[in-house]
């Protein structure tokens, strides 16, 4: 695997769910893939989950983390080409990516979007070039425009939880103070489409996302109607896409707090489990009641943060053996 | 060992003392108790020694340290429970707490007093709820009323250096520009009572400690007297630990300098050895001379912290044993 | 090796660079020497190559690295002796200092120029107090007035690439917007003088270096003249360093684009190599066409800096044996 970008780059599903199985099993059984191996974790944005689960799933496979924070440990990076680099950016991406690349095996990159350029960032610009110039294998640690990482360990969960084949999957946005980026959703919608469940996406008006994650799912913009009969509900904030206009990209469009996920939604679920990415906003993206319940799986979603990291990274390994 | 917090944790101090000389004489005896193990250190404050120590303990007995600032590297957590996120926490510790265990064997968490609530600070919020929905050992790495391995690395260092059974031992406030909390002294007192020592207490009036941790300690405001035939000084500041007025809770009472440990106060003691935490301000906490005098033991002090988290450490790990 | 900090610390020249090509070839082939073993990298200043060819090189002899960043992982550290540390000071490095190399078996030091007090600055104080205070062996990883792990680096890609015996070698100085330190042309200079190279230096008027780094090399101010027939140049910028006028070191004396390094210059070189430490300042030190050109070096230089570190951290541990 060169780089671990899109559901593609995973092939089959049902392949990379039971080595998911496997590895939850026997996390260690791998460590002599990763003997003299380093994987570089640079992170342009914050990060918890994402930090943590890719420093244990490589420390499991016997390999050694070195963690970068840019605009904090290093200083700030030009991604711009051509440009007289007289301001307050002192080194261009086009060195930093190859001599990151030649202190470690593989890369993670965490880089969020701008929301301010569509184009810009549905280019992946900034993911794309450590693609292009570093020649070592990078991971999507979340970059502008999807988190693969995220979306894999939600299938695993869905993977464990689901009480039937072919389950209803519904992806809903939900209220948040700031501006988000559509990564989440993206990738959520991306691997749903490929594995064998129901999905139905459901937001207000102008959140449509991009064309190319929507696949074949049902978009309804009525919330119950979405609701009823889940088995499992994923609710996640972001800012408009930027479809049909994109002047209105990265914009909040609406605060309304009616979509909350609460008991009146879940009611009309087959008794939805409940799932979120985290970091999630208490009392904005869903309720106490319904976070706390036992069908809520937010800890068991995050734990398999590092399943789906060690797979990952383990195959990435697996291409790099002599 | 659950949790490493109180004194109590401990166990029979003797049996911990020889340990922790065991663990000095042989460092890398036990690193196969570490092995595929990992602690995770959470920082919300700043940290020099516990952070250094604390990673060298867990390297010393195989085990893989994850370091994470909390607000640096991470955004802020929320705290209180039933508000609604609008504000500029994104995360709440009810989700932080059980993600970041689920990436970890042992937990490790620094959170300072606030010192604004006494009440809050006092029934030690943050720390609580890490022993409650983390599930895993959880070791103070001074929260907001203990630091215990600080206490335990002093126990030590007193352990190594008294020339006779049942040393007096005086911990003593010194002045400071800014406002602290009682962590250190709090868990110095606590740790002294009930190790095999006679104990006294100096501070200005209104500096006086919770009584929980003051226990059986003499307490004398005149510093001279307190100093007569001591064989060890342990100096620090503290802020205004508010036992009988809660609305003086963390107030610099006093600046007063003749409070200053030099050699004027050192002379009337036993050749007493100097000690203190760390980190220090020169010639406000002490002058250069007592700092810098052969019986100064901030250094071997500094050195035994390592000691203390080893052997905490290693007695978690020795449950976690299959 | 006590100390890493002088070309003189790497003795012959000949042997560092064979056996810089054994542990380039085989770079895990002393992990043995690092068993049990840590080095602690402490940067007061951010750091990019730095940190992690360091960490890289520590790792691949099995050593396991600690990062600490002053100021942002710990508090401020006050330098100078005798104040009464009443400000935003916590500590001092007289304590730190000995604490820090209490953890560890070999530091790591980066602590940057100030630039406004040539004679402190000149004295590499903080270094120098690392060296005095820890009883550690001391690498600068770029301190006041010396970058040896880039020197030496640089002089391995030299010995690489050149085609034939005593390359002329030149150093150029080039314009950036902001004041920068000596310390990379005076390590260059330092070690080219050491080398078989034939060294010019080349910068207008005012930017004289240090008398004891510029040793035997010519010095030339016309710039054009100095790259006839050269087989490297070397850019870099740095700020004045005040040999003649101390009240003007640290200044910029000229921001002259005309000493922006382009084809221009490269056409009446012997096809010279491109080289610079980077960060670098596209189309301010350099054009984007002479830095994207088959003959610049920047990055096999900075993957060298592995090399380098790696030399010298082992040189350090085959000390450290009993």
């Amino acid at each position: 695997m060169k780089s671990f970008f899109h559901v593609s780059d995973i092939g089959d599903l049902s392949a990379a769910l039971q080595e998911a199985a496997e590895v939850k099993r026997t996390p260690f059984a791998w460590k002599a893939l990763g003997e003299n191996k380093t994987i570089m974790l640079v992170f342009f944005n914050s990060s918890l989950r994402t930090r943590l689960s890719s420093q244990k799933a490589a420390l499991n496979l016997g390999m050694s983390p070195i963690v970068l924070n840019i605009g904090q440990d290093s200083w700030k990076l030009e991604t711009e080409m051509g440009v007289v680099m007289d301001g307050d950016k002192s080194e261009h991406l086009r060195e930093a990516i190859p001599v990151m690349a030649g202190y470690c095996d593989i890369i993670g990159v965490r880089s969020f979007a701008g929301l301010t350029d569509r184009a810009y960032d549905y280019a992946e610009t900034v993911l794309r070039q450590f693609i292009e110039y570093g020649g070592k294998p990078v991971i999507s640690l979340e970059s502008a425009t999807v988190h693969p990482c995220q979306a894999f360990a939600d299938l695993i969960t869905i993977e464990e939880y689901r009480r039937g084949p072919r389950p209803k999957v519904v992806l809903t946005w939900a209220p948040h103070p700031r501006s988000l980026p559509q990564a989440v959703p993206n990738s959520f919608a991306e691997w749903m489409n490929a594995a064998d469940v129901e999905l139905v996406i459901t937001h207000p008006e102008g959140y449509e996302l991009d064309p190319a994650f929507v696949g074949n799912a049902r978009v309804e913009y009525d919330q119950m109607k979405a609701f009823e009969g889940a088995d499992f509900i994923y609710a996640k904030n972001w800012s408009c896409p930027g479809v049909t206009d994109p002047s209105q990209y990265g914009r909040v469009l609406s605060q309304d707090r009616s979509w909350t996920v609460g008991t009146r939604q879940m009611a009309v679920t087959n008794d939805a489990f409940f799932m979120h990415c985290l970091p999630v906003r208490r009392n904005m993206i869903v309720t106490d009641e319904v976070i706390d319940a036992p069908t809520s799986l937010v800890i068991p979603e995050a734990a398999n943060r590092t399943v789906a990291a060690q797979v990952v990274m383990k195959r990435m390994l697996e291409d790099l053996q002599p």
